[in-house]
């Protein structure tokens, strides 16, 4: 019996116990031949190296969270689960980091890092579940990115298995280096396809003190995304700066009642800091922003609601949404908008943006009943659009099965390189095929 | 004759123009057979197709500052000097971009970007002469590195002329992006091995408005050691924090007269922002520090007499002195500034040690007249020494032909992920052949 050596109880077979395994955020669907759930690195070597030998097909996993399709198995495929491996390991903390196993929560991981008075910055919608192993796979970020960069940026070291089942170490603990070529960051954002991560060293921020945070309405988006401009060109620091559309206004509006702006833009807004000065920042972004309605006496926590309430209030209209991921440069946001307000006219899709402007990172959602081809070709015109603005197919979500169709229109000649890569690493093709490319 | 198309004047083939490129600022020498001096992506992509199909090294290189030998050409190479495609492309002021040719130097930038109140922050020791095609291929940084991070974190976009001629953009516009393998980084510090950059789009920051700094001076280097570790663990975010031991500092006097205290160690801090607040931050900052004399008095530009004068007055007692770049968490810089005393006195070797505390990256600077066996067991000791407490082998200078030997010691099976990698890419090893590994 394959992969015998995995006691039974971690070793899944039966139907129902596969289904789980099946799908992630997207509408994606594989079926596994086998769930592996292993505890150490040592199993997880035995594991790929059984799958080196018999050429079996293996899918890392954490939470399953993925808005791209990376983790959905291809059909017969090997699921190796890695939430059982959930342990940190060491807080290093006069030098800010931290080591974890690839299972470890994102949320969890911030809480236990909480009597430090530091934090793991990367902040994804999905923060309350998903998986540090995870995020490094599809170098993950969120609504802090605009401050704090990507998961990418915090990542020090990495223990990786190889497709061989080969174990190496890659990077410093040190704070930088320039010795070698960076494999580290190489790893981030791979999706599971050039090796399985077994152990990560984040380097930490101290956890701010002090926040201050507004809620900005606009006539019309363009008006909302020209004050982005203006605020990231001023040298201000927005911890977050997020955007809500109209019909995102409205659809959240609708289920949740929060008494939001009927406006063509809104901007969220949150500086964060360890004084005081927090405040003034925010008096000079809204300022520079030159909004019509300006919203601070409320707490923070009820502007973020409206925020978080969109996903899932746009779902609740439209269960068969499609959110994309599209960034630009933050100059090119009046355009992306706009053509985004054309693509929903030209193929009569109802499309609701929000997103993390701060970062030219929009996330346009066609409220559709079902995939068909008009909105395949939808699709493809906003993604062209994206990329002719000098932008990229996927701010934070990774490329999975979602766009692989996709990638020859932004990487051209690098994609030949990025494959020769993933051949020399992967001969066999074993991990995580049919991802990426 | 090879590379018959490039003219005459750009076509370098005395011994005495050869010579010049013989070079770097370490005591590696090779003699180049031929220098070419290309003007555009099409020439050196015209240089590259000859250089695979006839099987002949070339070397690219900027400045030649490197303290590695990265740029030292193997006996009988093509330097590819690349200081005459020395044009400021675009600034793209919305999007904080700019985009350059490999030779424009660091500080000729840094002027150009004054008029948008933007500036590319790493800052080298070599920073009036080097180029950013230098930088990028070394992953240079320098006292800033400490809150700005090192070249690789400011490159969006490369355009690189691979091994066989053909050209590759990567990279983005967008400030971030999950679409793909990072080939920008992973390119950034590959020290000419992998391609030849004929493009560079860095990111800016706007550049600071105010500034304030001090020197403090403390009885032994470990109890300046720990301020920094008091300072860093703070949250504080000094924009330079620079140490120099007792070594340094007489030696600095000696030649300078600048009126130096005569202390164990002393630390240079610097705090930079857009308001008064820097001043306070000084303050917390010396108060952590708890060291026993504290000069603020002087103008900034005097304290940093000092530092600047460092390896010019090390170089003057000493013409043969060999400067190491190790770097470790800053934990440990108390244990490596112990380690470096126990190896001078061990090998009796005088060693004045200075550098970017801040970040742990030092520069043990070895007094001696030549290299022999000694110094090179010493040099040993030293890299074990650091890489045993977490750190690595070159903070910012690279491996070049100078630490090449001790690759396996810091990467072990990572080092033959970085020689597949290398084969795949440049299959013939025309690419700066002999250097890194």
């Amino acid at each position: 019996m394959p992969f015998d050596f995995i006691p039974e109880e971690r070793r899944l077979t039966q139907p129902e116990e596969l289904l789980t395994y099946s799908y992630d955020a997207t509408d994606h669907r594989g079926r596994p031949g086998l769930v592996l759930r292993p505890v150490s690195r040592e199993e997880v070597v035995e594991i790929v190296k059984e799958a080196h030998e018999t050429g079996t097909p293996i899918v890392p996993r954490g939470a399953g969270t993925s808005l791209s399709g990376g983790p959905v198995p291809a059909d017969g495929a090997v699921v190796l689960d890695l939430t059982l491996m959930d342990r940190v390991r060491e807080v290093r903390e006069g030098d800010r980091l931290v080591t974890v196993e690839p299972g470890v929560v994102y949320a969890e991981l911030n809480r236990h890092l909480e009597e430090y008075g530091l934090f793991f910055p990367p902040d994804p919608g999905s923060g309350s579940v998903c998986t540090i192993g995870g995020m490094v796979a599809a170098n993950s970020s969120g609504i802090r990115a605009v401050k704090y960069g990507t998961t990418r940026d915090y990542v020090a070291r990495l223990e990786v298995v190889l497709a061989d089942g080969r174990v190496i170490e890659t990077g410093t603990y040190a704070r930088k280096s320039s010795s070698g070529y960076d494999l580290t960051g190489f790893f981030v954002g791979s999706e599971g396809t050039l090796g399985v991560f077994t152990e990560v060293t984040l380097r930490l921020l101290p956890k701010p003190t002090h926040y201050a945070a507004a809620r900005l309405a606009f006539d019309g988006p363009g008006d909302a995304a020209e004050a982005v401009g203006r605020i990231i060109a001023s040298g201000l620091e927005p911890a977050v700066l997020e955007f809500m559309d109209r019909n995102t206004l409205r659809t959240v509006e609708e289920y949740t009642g929060l008494g939001l702006p009927d406006a063509g833009g809104v901007l969220l807004i949150e500086m964060d800091g360890f004084d005081d000065g927090v405040e003034d920042s925010l008096k000079q972004a809204i300022e520079l922003a030159g909004a019509g309605e300006v919203e601070t006496a409320t707490p923070r926590e009820e502007l973020w609601k409206a925020r978080k309430a969109a996903l899932p209030s746009l779902a609740r209209r439209a269960p068969g949404l499609v959110l994309e991921d599209v960034t630009v440069p933050i100059s090119r946001l009046p355009e992306m908008l706009q053509g985004i307000e054309e693509i929903a006219g030209e193929y009569g899709i109802a499309i609701a943006t929000f997103g993390h402007a701060g970062d030219g990172n929009l996330h346009p959602t066609f409220l559709v009943e079902e995939r068909d081809r008009n909105l395949e070709a939808a699709l493809e015109r906003l993604f062209s659009h994206a990329l002719a603005l000098g932008g990229t197919l996927s701010g934070e979500h990774g490329i999975g099965l979602e766009k692989k169709g996709y990638m020859d229109l932004e990487h051209r000649g690098s994609l030949e390189l990025m494959k020769a890569i993933k051949r020399e690493l992967d001969p066999g093709g074993i991990l995580n095929p049919g991802k990426v490319f």
